[in-house]
């Protein structure tokens, strides 16, 4: 069925990638509202975080040199000058041998470079203290814009908005943010014998399952999918479909047609539609193989296999990437990424050399290592998706691996 | 600083389990924006799915046992009986040597119980075909209900709805779900000393970033949160913002408070409330000892230290389970679960005996293994929780691990 020799799923990517052109378009949010959003410009912070020299700890802000040699038998005594309360400016500044009162979190007075902790002082009367211990400058304390310093870049073009990011960004002031505007993804299944999940299948159909667990992948990752519907093996009603939904969308997802005649109706529609089309058709992937790429007009246009697993697993290889990242991994290595989890099979699986195998696997740990079981099962079931927490990947290199071996895991 | 005797993560989760009372509402909403829910009840699928013998293959519909014995030189030849068109009914029931053509898909007809790929038949003349290879019974179709039957478990109650899951209720043809309506969270940043993350702070003051990251975590986990704002060291305010909160919400959050002063506010402002009041007051764990646990009305307060990290930290291990699960693990094995992740930590790390340490580590991979880099830098400082991919454990029965140990790790 190959139009094409069949590519793998890196080499699909780039001939993809060598074709497309991903739209960076931005927009503001609000930073409470940023979460998964990924930021569209560097963030430099207008200010140093924190502003003033921070205590670490409740105790005594002295000048450090003034407790050199202290010790329990020979205790440095020191005037208490002030106190420090929270959240308000010291008045009066730091000469030899004075100590201020200082809560966790409050401001050094000027002159002052370091905390004793109140456990190494002894309170001589109300105005005088003595110190048992010696602290070295910047002992018990955070130096004003150590944690973020002005104009320093806060959180870098392209991260992803995590909480950690979020509160980067308060730190820095930065409560409203500009971010990338999330790829539009639409989502077509096709295929006489798919019914919409609400009614109930007569004879030979098949409710389409496709469109929600796409629908769910796309939004999962922070795209904005559209259900554009189901559309039977008719050319001249896919093409229609296809030419108003290939204007107000980014990426076009076919998904069906695992038969020859249903999926020559999507690649005749596709290369109708323009240049420069269908770039493979097959890929050397398990299970994915009769997918379709394209680029259209700049745009990605992906016809998935029908089966809702193949369609699940072909999504998280190639249209996941784009939504993350705007683009494809540069190597094996930024893919691999996306499979964070080193565990091992715990069984013998066949492969076959040159075809990247995705199989299904359930983890557990046990002493202290991480297993993966295989779901046993029909690859088309979707059953065998909901029981599974992650895709091992066999690489093209290997015939099979055995019970033992170290896989890589994306967590699904 | 501890009232009582400090627990452990575990201990502690247990202590306020022990008291909370955590409602279980339920909302019903529609399949498409189901993701992240949590299933209230168990979904049984009213149908069979698929609902007909379905081929997975191009070629032709055969009575199994007419095919025994075929070969290439002495194939078996079987009438052309028809042909099967994807989503229709099959007229007409299989008899002896009769086949239909049949797409991938397509419905197998009655008293059929296997196809013939394609590839293993020779067409004769228009009524006739010759089977090359034998098939079994069974072989390239998957049977009525083989994927989910009619009455069949299709997502168990407390299941998280992943889009696998999506599709998998859309097979079963549950278009809307009665989910869990997630818990609200009532977050409240105290501490005179903080301001508003719009604002440019005043000498001593800092902006206000606790809100805003634990916004997010609650989010990302599926929660509700719900921002109240800052309020200043006093007793009277915070104590009328926490009797209106703690109606409204089903976990109150507060953070805040790392000098004694400041705590003693919280602790006071949360005994007054109610009954039990205050469970533990500092916890083994670092970062995050200062954490206050409390139950009032049946409702789990926490006051998480004021420093961003330390908060992240106690609501990723105090708060995330139940907004997840809506208790809290059984077990510690079923708590590690949270961290799929193992990898070989590249440096000593020292620990004490009887706290647990979550540190903070970037992940790489090299040569087949995972590697967990930490994270250096001061440990209140937000910027290296931005340059975290995960927090690795130290239990709390190590002094300290070695470069190389596995170390299990949460992805952040």
């Amino acid at each position: 069925m190959e139009l094409f020799k069949a590519l793998t799923v890196l080499e699909s990517c780039r001939e993809i990638a060598r074709h497309m052109i991903i739209p960076r378009r931005s927009k503001t949010v609000p930073l409470r509202d940023s979460l998964g959003y990924r930021l569209f410009e560097d963030t430099l912070s207008a200010d140093d975080v924190p502003g003033f020299n921070r205590s670490t700890m409740d105790g005594f802000a002295v000048r450090a040199r003034d407790t050199f040699g202290a010790s329990e038998s020979l205790p440095a005594y020191l005037d208490i000058a002030g106190e420090v309360f929270m959240g308000k400016d010291v008045f009066g500044a730091a000469g030899p041998g004075k100590a201020w009162r200082i809560p966790t979190g409050g401001m050094l007075p000027q002159g002052c470079d370091a905390v004793v902790m109140v456990e190494y002082t002894e309170e001589l009367d109300q105005r005088t203290i003595g110190v048992t211990r010696p602290v070295a400058p910047g002992e018990n304390i955070v130096r004003r814009g150590e944690d973020i310093s002005t104009g320093e870049l806060t959180v870098a073009r392209g991260r992803v908005i995590r909480p950690q990011e979020m509160g980067a960004l308060a730190a820095a002031g930065i409560t409203s943010v500009k971010v990338e505007d999330p790829l539009s993804i639409a989502i077509i299944s096709t295929g006489d014998e798919v019914v919409d999940a609400e009614k109930t299948p007569g004879p030979g159909q098949v409710r389409d399952i496709n469109s929600y667990s796409l629908f769910g992948m796309a939004a999962r990752v922070g795209a904005a999918p559209r259900l554009c519907g189901i559309i039977g093996d008719d050319y001249r009603r896919l093409k229609e479909a296809m030419e108003s939904v290939i204007t107000e969308s980014d990426v076009i997802i076919l998904s069906g047609g695992s038969s020859v005649g249903t999926r020559d109706v999507s690649a005749r529609v596709i290369e109708s539609l323009g240049n420069p089309g269908i770039l493979f058709h097959g890929i050397s992937v398990k299970p994915g193989k009769p997918t379709i790429g394209a680029v259209v007009a700049g745009k990605p246009v992906f016809g998935l296999p029908g089966h809702p697993v193949s369609a699940m697993v072909v999504f998280i290889l190639m249209v996941e990437p784009l939504i993350r990242l705007g683009r494809y991994p540069d190597s094996e290595d930024e893919f691999l990424k996306d499979f964070p989890v080193t565990a091992a099979i715990t069984r013998n699986l066949r492969s076959a050399a040159g075809r990247e195998d995705f199989v299904r696997v359930s983890l557990r740990h046990q002493d202290g290592k991480v297993l993966a079981d295989p779901v046993l099962g029909k690859s088309g079931l979707i059953a065998t998706m909901a029981n599974a927490d992650g895709l091992a990947r066999i690489p093209h290199s290997l015939e099979g691996i055995e019970a033992g071996d170290m896989v890589r895991i994306k967590l699904i």
